[in-house]
């Protein structure tokens, strides 16, 4: 009886204890200096999710965001899912004539990045969503995905999805522990991410908001299609951040992650928002200050340009990385 | 000792008793009749929660798409938003002159709801978007709440949120149960459903799809602000449901739920789409029968007209509610 007794009592132990680990940890974002960075976020999860705290915010509304191009893979020497189009565009150019006189396919055709990146974001997403259409959702995202399984990064030899940083994969399992919803918001094409974010970082297709080309309903031999036309349907960048994050989620986010001007209005509509004033928000920038381990560019970049968001991140005290200092390691070990 | 014993006994069988209460019931949807439709929910259900079946889906697809309008509330005489849009167009109508000369605003200001609804439903959605306009995201949420806490239905003298359907209600209840992940996909403006979504069906913000009109970031004294403008951005109606499914969600759902021919490609798309051949789905249509506790009305109506959809469905198999045989009571009782 006595052992009877001692056997149950463990176990109910076992299962009172496990209902109760989630106090506050130490042991996380291990691959994080321990500098002011990693300091800032520990202590806003702690607020927020600490409900003796006035900053308490139940976990129904920890909507977290973040930016994906330069914030959670790198994107130099140019945006990766541009690598793609560019492969995409050379395979399709026989089927466009009309590309060899029009920019900036005619650059894209040449080889001509110069030309492609001077250009600017707009003329890059009209190049992206263009030489991504005339093919049904399923059919582009069997494309991205076989794509995806052998192209490589021409610096680094590895495949684009290790060129994730383990610094933000630990950041996104240790803000989901923590009972956060995660959002990425990027200008990338949302149809190019989906087919791979749940694998690389745990985030649903649902929870991926992006630029898009207009997608027709037909029926096709009786099986209902979405056919993707060469037709720009939103552009999620700057003013449009805010707008997705409003028309895809329908609250405001309580933490925001980026790394460019692109992102600035994605960071003052988290931060500087309506409600904010009695509740704790959370804004972060990443800087990229590491030419060896990555790449070191803001003011003057064309690609993941920091320039207003870096004067606005001093003005507002938002956290910003200093990606060569507080990071032990940047991509994920092969 | 043996009381102690007793004592952490019992506990330990009610923890155990209480993380193991996920089987099959048959205690579910309790103000539906024994009918086939019951049964067929039932089953579905019973068939892809469970591990063993070839059927078998697992939680993060578990998707199912529901209508709003005539499917999770009623719609007769007219959409309640509508009656909204009304109200508001009279509150309105001294700053918009030009609204005397216009159709449909004319009508409306004249109460003239022939008209109205014999425009259809691009110009129902075009008075209704245009007069939820001239204000921020915040402001409108506001006006919206304010309304419906006072606003009466004219026939049953209910407040509208007392006009959804007790056994859906049930059913959304019965399919979280089962880590279903229950979005609206409605005709209606997105920023009409989401200030009372949560409270009256459960369902969060971010679950919410619908029509939309075009919003523009502008900073106001140095808050971000979210403007609406009166310009229809999206009509989220019939081809427009499955490409706003595509675009919110990024994959196909498993359940779809409507009642008109504005849901017919949502069903297609969940029921005949790709990728359906080797999984179960499950689409149903709620069938308007009963005059006396609610309205019957199918193949001639303006609002919520139920033809292509009702033959569609007969063809298909899909399952048909018949609300008058099917349901033993319609709204939740006060």
């Amino acid at each position: 009886m006595r052992i009877l007794f001692h056997f149950i009592f463990l176990i109910f132990l076992a299962l009172t204890l496990s209902s109760c680990n989630q106090g506050k940890s130490t042991d996380v974002l291990l691959s994080w200096n321990e500098a002011q960075s990693k300091q800032a976020i520990i202590e806003f999860v702690d607020t927020v999710t600490d409900k003796t705290s006035k900053q308490y915010i139940p976990p129904a509304e920890r909507i977290a965001v973040f930016d994906n191009d330069g914030t959670l893979w790198s994107e130099q020497p140019l945006y990766f899912q541009l690598a793609f189009a560019l492969d995409r565009i050379k395979t399709l150019a026989p089927q466009h004539p009309e590309w060899k006189d029009t920019q900036p396919f005619k650059a894209a055709l040449e080889g001509d990045l110069n030309t492609i990146i001077a250009d600017g974001h707009h003329a890059l997403l009209e190049l992206v969503m263009a030489s991504h259409a005339g093919n049904t959702t399923e059919e582009f995202t069997q494309i991205v995905k076989d794509w995806l399984k052998t192209a490589r990064h021409p610096k680094t030899g590895r495949l684009y999805t290790e060129m994730i940083y383990q610094p933000m994969l630990e950041l996104l399992h240790y803000l989901r522990d923590n009972r956060f919803k995660i959002y990425i918001v990027s200008g990338g094409g949302i149809e190019f991410m989906r087919p791979w974010t749940e694998a690389v970082y745990g985030i649903p297709p649902e929870q991926v908001i992006g630029s898009s080309i207009v997608t027709k309903f037909e029926m096709r031999d009786g099986t209902p299609t979405l056919v993707r036309l060469p037709e720009i349907n939103f552009i999620n960048d700057k003013e449009g951040k805010p707008v997705a994050i409003n028309q895809y989620i329908g609250r405001q986010p309580v933490a925001a992650f980026g790394n460019s001007d692109g992102d600035l209005q994605m960071l003052q509509w988290t931060c500087k928002g309506h409600n904010v004033r009695n509740n704790e928000r959370f804004c972060l920038y990443i800087h990229h200050t590491d030419a060896e381990r990555e790449w070191a560019y803001d003011r003057a970049s064309h690609i993941g340009r920091f320039d207003k968001g870096l004067d606005e991140a001093a003005a507002e005290g938002w956290t910003v990385v200093d990606m060569k200092q507080d990071w032990k390691t940047v991509f994920p070990e092969k």
